[in-house]
This record gives C-alpha cells, structure tokens and sequence, in this order.
C-alpha cells in the first residue's frame, strides 16, 4: 500500500469566514483530506502574536472548530487538532529550528514588516518568529504538502530553507514541504472593487453563517452592471461587465449561467431577478454549512478534537523524540 | 515550616573551568544549596545558540555535571538536572514570553550586540532570543534568586521586565526574580593582567583539573614583583605591588599570608619558595576536587541527573498547565 503524503494546514481560530475565503481556499483545503494524510489544526498559539481580539481565544476556537467541521472537514479521514495540544512539541522544534535561523532574514520579511507597521505596540520577539513557528507546524508531522495563498509563499520557502539548514547541521530528518497552490478564485467583493475582503468591511462580504434574508439584503444592494441603466437595455453579462455575473460564475451551475447570460443580452431578465437568483445560488452553498454549524454542539466538537489530540500527540513526540537524539543531548 | 526561596541557576555544559571561575562565583553558588530551594541546571540548550563547540554535547553536559559535584554540588540538597529534561516546559514557556517581549529590546542587548560581533555567521534567531530563554529557565519554577555575575544583570532585569508585561496580559502567576550577587572575587590572571579568564589561553588560568605538577609549573611562571629584580632585595608584597601575592589572598591561609608578607619585605625568602607556597595552597582546593573528580563514574553522573529529571518535571509540569490556563487555551 502506497502511504498517502502528509498535508499539513493551519485555521485561523475564528468562525468569521465568507463565501469568498470559503470558494477560494478553504473548500479545496478540506477536499485535500480525501487525497492526502492531512492534518489541520487551529493556530491558536500564532494568535497570541499580536493579542488583537478580545473574544476568548477557546471560544473562537470552539467556533472555528465547529464552522470547518460543518463544511466538510472529517476528523476521521484527517487529523484535527488545536495547535496548543502540541505546545510543547511545535514550541520544542522552533526554539531548535530558531537556533539555525539566520535573524536577518525573519526581520526582512515582507509579512512581519506589514505586520510590524499595523501593530506597532506588538513588535514582539514571537511575531518576528512567525515563519519558524509555522516551520515547525509543519515539520513536527514531517509535513510534505502545505496549502498557501499568494501571501503565505515566502513563508513556506522560509521552512524550505530551514529545513537545508537543519540538514546541514543534524543530518536529513526532515522532507522539505512543498506549496500545494489552490486555484486562486479571486471571488470578488459586493462592491465590485477587488477580491471579497473582511478587511473591507461586512457590507462588502457574504459570511458563511448570514441567514436567508441577510444574503438577500447584500446581494440586492451588490454593484452590478453600471452600464445597464434601465431594466429595458441589454446588460453586459461577463466578468468584466457586471460584478454580480461575475459571482454567478462561482456559485451558480453553468446552465443557469447560460441562462442568465442569455436573458440579460435580450433583456428579458433584470437586474432585480438575477440577483434573487444569485441570493438562491450562493444560499446553496451557504445553507447546508450554516445548518450542520447550527446543530453542532460545544460537545460533539470537543469529542473530535480531543480525538485529534491523541492522533497529533503521537505524530508529535515520535518527531520531537528524533530530534532530540539529532542534537545529541545527553538526557531528555 | 517558612519554605526556602527558590533559586536557580544555569551552568555551561563545559568541564573547563578554571580557579577563578572557582573563587569567583561557582564556590559560592553551590554553597547557596544550603540557604536555597536550589535548581541547578546544564544549559545544553543554550548552548546550542552558537554551535561553537565540536565535542558532543552529551559528552561536554556529563564532564560538567561532574565536576559540580566534585566541587561539592549535591543533588540531595539541590535539585540538578540537565535544562534539555524539561525542554519542551521551557521552549514553550519562552514562546509565550517571547509574544511580550519587544524585539527592540533584545535587539539593543549589549550582550547580543557583542555576541553578534564574535559570531557574525551565526547571528540566528535564537541568539537574540537568549534572553527570554533564560527568563523561562527562572520562571519555569517560579525562581525568585538568580546568583549573576555582572555581565548577567542585565538579562535579569529583561527577565523581571517580562514578568511584570506577562503579569498585565495574564496575571500574576510569577514573582520578579532578585539578583544574588556575588562578592566577585576578581582572581587575577598568572600573567598580572586583568582578571583570570579562559579567553586568554591556558596558560593564564588553572584549571580545577590541573595535576598537580602543571600547578608547580604554571605558578613558577607566574608573574609577580617587577621591581624585586634579586632575592636579597624586599619585595611588595600587596595586591598591587605582586601578583603572586595577590593570588595568596584567595588560596592561603591568613596566617600564610602574614609570613609570606613579613619574609618577602625582609627578603627571607624569594619569590621561588613563595611561589611554591602559592602551588601548594592552590593545591589544597584544587586536588580534592580533581580527586573526586576523577573517581565519579559516567553511571553516578546519571543516576544524580536522572533523580534530577524527576523533581525538575514535577515543578516544570506544574507551571505550564497554570500558563496554559491563564492564556485560555481551548485544549492543551
């Protein structure tokens, strides 16, 4: 039997996601599971970097827990587990891997410089470790897939490079990770200015748990065709050309796509329908979620995670324990 | 019953140490057992921060361990273990310090600075980090004494200076660690210049393994009274006037003393039979140590270090649950 590669993939411990980071990463990251040894975990050790949310951190992380599972994620084809039931394993690996990490190289990083400039009080030694931190995320597993985004590139070519150097000095205990890329849909924002962004605010997102009416509210008030002044002239339905096609392309199947596109160069469809069926598309896609998170308890999420406890621990102390005699320490 | 004050203190995983070393701070330190809950512990991790050793590190730890214990440390009175024991309660201790630590600080440490400037290839992350290691080594027990030498001081204070910013985002679960301070004796080279230190080269320093003829023989060599250029003119016999004399301070007795001023100043005798006094004194704290030393098996080394694993564990175990739970960790 061929063992299947180890994915490694953290969650940020909120349950704040929309249909933007749903459709752009987070469904691909979890259909990973099907294919790979994966291992998902909430980060809610890199969330003390810069101590920027007021809500208790294990109640975000309850709700972050509950918003993935109710997505698809299966903690019994991966393991999922919190970051902090390994503390002492990941922190272990990163003080050795910050010990072959050359300094300079953490302070030029383009994230922890646009970190540092947002959140000039918390230029603290953890955040500039961050990329070692996710290094060791990653290699306490002997990870060898590592979702990214754009963002999150420079990073894993970081634990790349950590990884040689390591090598170098203990000899070849770790695989170095390789990026799997997601597609990259850019789904864009109900203003039509760039991608879906929770930076930009909750007018300008679709949040995997707004209910019926609230998704029909936003999609009814979304930028669309500003071309198509009256209801009686042809719309201009490509990417480009109206913003709430441009959303049909991801949640809508393609023969309602066709049909819309159709109907809106004829005119005989308007604006106002096409966005109530747009609303119905994207409730397909949202309602099911939103449903299975309503119905999960506190419980029922705490069993899983104390399973994936057990699955992340053994993983965990085997590598650390490989470590440790790499090194050479006397007793441990 | 009043409970002792809980003491601890790192030692290098280096069997070199000479007799300056010996008077000047590890005498006295060990001594602290007494008056202590002492917590006495190899840094094999720190030294990991510059890679500048090529004898194994488990090899350098049990030659250290050693030699303490020759030199009168007991592991019944303290508790001595190895820092790598307890790695993973004080790796990830030091990570959630490190989250409050402001990298400015560490970045401005004069200590860093200089070490950055003798090792300039291995200025890594956690070179800077050291620092905040150290204070996880103090607080891991919740150490309120730290005997510093004074170069040391200054990591001390960033050390209370992480408890107090701990304290105001989780609480007060540490108190600020006081320095000891020394009486630094300031032993002073064979060669008259300066203090004895091993950076000048082996022939400036005793080492508390020295046999007994390379004592005579480094002694004889030993710099003394410039201006007592014959036997029949009387030296000077004071802390300036002679290095040799100098040296009796810290290794002859008062009365030794006395006879060795009054026959120098009347030149009875000459600097070879004071110097041969000063061997024999030298001898006298060196040999039983040496002797010890030498008959200390590898086995006792590691049933001492293994009796001190178990009562560090306990203590390090204990403080990290209670940090866990002040943070807020959903699992751990």
């Amino acid at each position: 039997m061929i063992s299947k590669p180890i994915l490694t993939s953290g969650i940020r411990p909120t349950g704040d996601v929309h249909i933007g980071n749903y459709i752009g990463a987070m469904r691909d990251i979890i259909d990973l599971q099907e294919t790979t040894d994966a291992h998902f975990f909430i980060v809610d050790i890199h969330s003390l970097t810069t101590h920027s949310d007021e809500t208790s951190l294990a109640k975000r992380t309850i709700d972050a827990a509950k918003l993935y599972v109710a997505a698809g994620l299966d903690p019994h084809k991966a393991t999922f587990y919190t970051q902090s039931v390994i503390a002492a394993e990941i922190t272990e690996l990163a003080t050795y891997l910050g010990m072959v990490m050359p300094l300079g190289e953490l302070l030029r990083c383009p994230t922890f410089k646009e970190k540092a400039k947002k959140h000039p009080d918390h230029v603290h030694y953890g955040l500039a470790g961050y990329p070692v931190l996710m290094a060791a995320d990653i290699l306490i597993h002997k990870g060898e897939l590592v979702p990214v985004g754009e963002d999150q590139l420079v990073h894993l070519e970081m634990a790349r490079a950590i990884v040689r150097r390591f090598s170098a000095h203990y000899g070849p205990l770790f695989p170095e990770p390789k990026p799997v890329e997601n597609q990259s849909a850019r789904v864009p924002s109900l203003t039509g200015e760039g991608k879906m962004s929770k930076s930009d605010g909750k007018g300008t997102t679709i949040s995997l748990k707004d209910p019926k009416e609230v998704i029909e509210q936003k999609v009814k008030r979304a930028y669309s065709d500003p071309l198509r002044t009256h209801k009686v002239k042809p719309g201009h339905p490509t990417r480009t050309g109206c913003n709430v096609f441009h959303l049909h392309e991801y949640f809508s199947e393609p023969e309602e796509q066709q049909s819309i596109q159709t109907g809106c160069q004829t005119a005989e469809i308007g604006c106002v329908a096409c966005k109530q069926m747009l609303a119905t598309s994207i409730e397909r896609t949202v309602v099911p979620i939103r449903q299975t998170y309503e119905q999960l308890t506190d419980a029922d999420i705490h069993d899983l995670l104390l399973m994936g406890k057990e699955k992340a621990k053994v993983s965990a102390q085997q590598t650390i324990q490989e470590v440790r005699e790499a090194i050479g320490f006397y007793m441990y």
